[in-house]
């Protein structure tokens, strides 16, 4: 039986890179076919793909502050594209077909355990992603990987990028929940924490190949979070679907 | 085959009441079920939610024209529905009722064809709601009533109410495309007659008992729109799905 704590709980919202999808793997397979298509060699895709990942909270965090308007994750994701093919001496590569790689982070596949995992928890709670990508890539996503959301929420929905207190509480608001009603599932705990400070439940499900065989970060909770779970089908299990 | 004006077509975009779902028939039923338990006699429950309805322009159009900012579908709902009761003269039932009545626009069945037609057309395209009802107001109908929508959009991801542009454009937008590759999906002239107006493509399904055995409008297609449908199976059928 679920704890207490999570006894209200009607929505369970979701970080999606990293907690629903396995992002660097995507990312190298298809930086690797690039590389193959161009002749490059020479190049480490593991470490392309985890410098690309580097510049998302910088690039965000200029969006956070005011520093630019928001715009979607495709318009930042593009931007770091430039400058991480720049840093590994990478060029002539057409702008068409860079736009096309950019959208890589439509096509990322889910960890082995989440369609299922989500298929269960849909029966007893509404679920949603609640992600700094926007709509349509998450609704690309979601069609590629067959992950069954009930609703596609996030960034967009609340024009601010997490951790911002108002992405929580609008995306909260726009499921007509008060944040004890609604649980962030996520394997990352600044995002847990943010959600937390906002009145949210939430659920940490560890992913300790996220970053790769020498991830050193987000292995273990690190405080006491509602529900700690190894995947989405011990997720599940966990909360009685 | 489709006709060539579809042949770039990506996403199905749905107005919901009345097209998707039988917003008279739910309305009666429950309306039906409170008067007999508060003893009502001669109401005509069928003329209560004609009258409920007919203020649905009229209480949207006090947003469109900007004499109140932009709220929830709900709360224009449950004003109306003060108004109804007093012109009917019905008195004395507690507010958390009302509030919980006034939920029925969130618990109504869809026209017998819509599920199948729905996932038959969700298996080529991207379906999504776009309703002047809100997130969770459609999320909860999706969830009762099993209408298996890709993402749920809408006035509230506007933040404008049908018939305005900037409903369409922003909805069209948040799925990452041009107004020609969506398609507006309606039972209503004035609808798609809006959405052809920014560029959006145009089917018709007939729903000749919308308004009950008397209906007058919306029978006929009334223009050239790119399908025209006897529901959503035959639209499916029309699309190639």
């Amino acid at each position: 039986m679920p704890a207490d704590g999570v006894k209200h709980v009607k929505a369970l919202l979701f970080d999606v890179f990293g907690t629903c999808v396995d992002w660097r793997s995507g990312v190298i397979r298809e930086a690797e076919a690039l590389g193959r298509k161009h002749g490059l060699r020479d190049v480490d895709w593991g470490k392309f793909a985890d410098a690309w990942r580097a510049l998302y909270q910088p690039q965000m965090e200029r969006v956070r502050t005011g520093q630019r308007p928001w715009v979607k994750l495709d318009i930042l994701h593009r931007e770091s594209l430039e400058i991480v093919l720049r840093d590994f001496g990478i060029s002539g590569i057409g702008a068409a077909e860079l736009d096309e790689f950019n959208r890589v982070w439509h096509r990322l596949d889910p960890w082995p355990d989440a369609v299922e995992g989500l298929a269960r928890l849909k029966g007893k709670y509404v679920i949603a992603p609640n992600s700094n990508g926007h709509i349509a890539l998450l609704l690309h996503m979601a069609k590629r990987a067959g992950l069954p959301w009930d609703a596609i929420l996030g960034a967009e929905v609340a024009r601010a990028y997490k951790p911002l207190p108002e992405e929580y509480l609008r995306n909260v608001e726009a499921l007509d929940l008060t944040p004890p009603e609604a649980m962030m599932v996520a394997a990352h705990h600044h995002d847990l924490d943010a959600a937390r400070a906002c009145g949210l439940r939430a659920a940490f499900v560890a992913r300790p190949r996220e970053f790769g065989l020498e991830q050193a970060v987000d292995l273990l909770p690190q405080s006491a979070y509602d529900v700690v779970a190894s995947d989405f089908i011990d997720l599940a299990r966990q909360l009685g679907c």
